[in-house]
């Protein structure tokens, strides 16, 4: 199906065909789909744009990534499928690693994410040969390497569940969570939420990986999380009606 | 994977895991597992219980199908998958027809549809052999049956598109529609706007279906949907702020 380019959810149609290809293809599992829906009725929800609360958590959280020792940027399927460019791009501003680790795990699949993230320009994806464990999750989850996700000391987490987010965070990571739902767990596990549309999360990062050291400080220290994310569901109230008194 | 029946969200991941297996053999389609997703995330809002702006609505809901000359609950792939019981067991109680209607049209589809509706006990599904058009569609939404979907004079849509909800209001038909997301343009199109899940809406309007016949008239011209519209709008808010603050 061609959708065309002046469409005023042209991003959002093209995402979920992409998303609908993957799962033809094993990259994405149908449950991943049903994820992927509840993002998008909270984006939509946001008018489908960074709200400034988001805009200032993308802020806070390149500069955390910018001063750690060990970064990391931990994928899943559903972001390896959406958007493997700006992921490569802002590991390589903040000098991330990046590492795929899915909850639906198998070597086939594994395998397929990875290359699917070579073939997109990455050079050393990590999660392949699996030697340490995230304590605390029993699934497939756990499974990490000790050079990435076990040792690092600030973690980008796209799209992520909100077990292993608090596992993470009880590892003391500091863990920046991209999740359009600010109620969520993962949300509320995170040190910094980000409650954007990965894409948009990404891009705004980037952007920001230019900062200067002074800015960096004053951005990650002067961040109040939840007092941020009170803002986000505030944000979404006010959306809710207006959008609302302009269909009516 | 076994979902244990005390767990708190037993139904959501149930319903999640229905159509995981539904897509694998062609019942529903990976955009269906969005389209689930969406409306997931509105049922989180609305604490995944019926509202009472909802529950008004299916009482109307009710009201309207008791009092129509030719009832008809049109399903896609998504409802017959979820609900099929109930959705034979409410056409049962108000007499009306039920027809299958589906974006993604194959036969192979269609027939795979049907017989899983008269696998759960439906007798005379509609649907298969199309012999009128829905004026101002397009797609292969528009096919349908001149004596089901076309001569109907009120009409269930639960899980709807804009388009096709739009297209049978403006046939002069009186639109029920089932749809979590209370922006939507099928909301927006429809007379009565249930925002409720689906099988809990059913259940619901299966209760109102002993209704008597002063009730009845009360009920379905008694009802404001846009009022109530903006009731569970206010709801829905009321709800994200007390769950945001049950959180941090």
């Amino acid at each position: 199906m061609k959708i065309p380019e002046d469409h005023p959810r042209y991003r959002s149609l093209v995402a979920r065909e992409c998303l609908a290809r993957m799962v033809r293809e094993g990259l994405v599992t149908p449950t991943g789909m049903i994820s992927h829906g509840r993002g998008e009725a909270f984006d939509y929800l946001m008018g489908e744009r960074t709200l400034d609360s988001a805009m200032k958590a993308e802020k806070a959280a390149t500069a955390f990534l910018m001063n750690a020792k060990n970064p990391v940027i931990c994928v899943n399927g559903n972001a390896v499928a959406l958007d493997p460019g700006r992921i490569i791009e802002l590991a390589g501003k903040v000098k991330a690693k990046i590492e795929v680790n899915i909850f639906h795990r198998t070597e086939e699949r594994m395998e397929l994410l990875i290359s699917h993230m070579e073939k997109a320009g990455a050079e050393n994806v990590l999660g392949r040969d699996p030697d340490a464990r995230i304590p605390g999750i029993s699934s497939d989850r756990a499974l990490c390497t000790k050079e990435g996700i076990f040792d690092s000391d600030v973690i980008l987490v796209p799209i992520e569940d909100g077990d292993r987010a608090q596992a993470l965070a009880a590892m003391g990571k500091i863990v920046i969570a991209i999740d359009l739902n600010p109620l969520s767990r993962t949300s509320a596990a995170a040190s910094v939420s980000i409650a954007d549309e990965m894409s948009r999360a990404l891009e705004n990062m980037i952007g920001f990986s230019g900062m200067k050291r002074t800015e960096i400080e004053d951005s990650a220290f002067g961040f109040d999380n939840a007092s941020n994310r009170r803002d986000t569901v505030e944000e979404i109230c006010r959306n809710l009606r207006s959008q609302f008194e302009g269909k009516t």
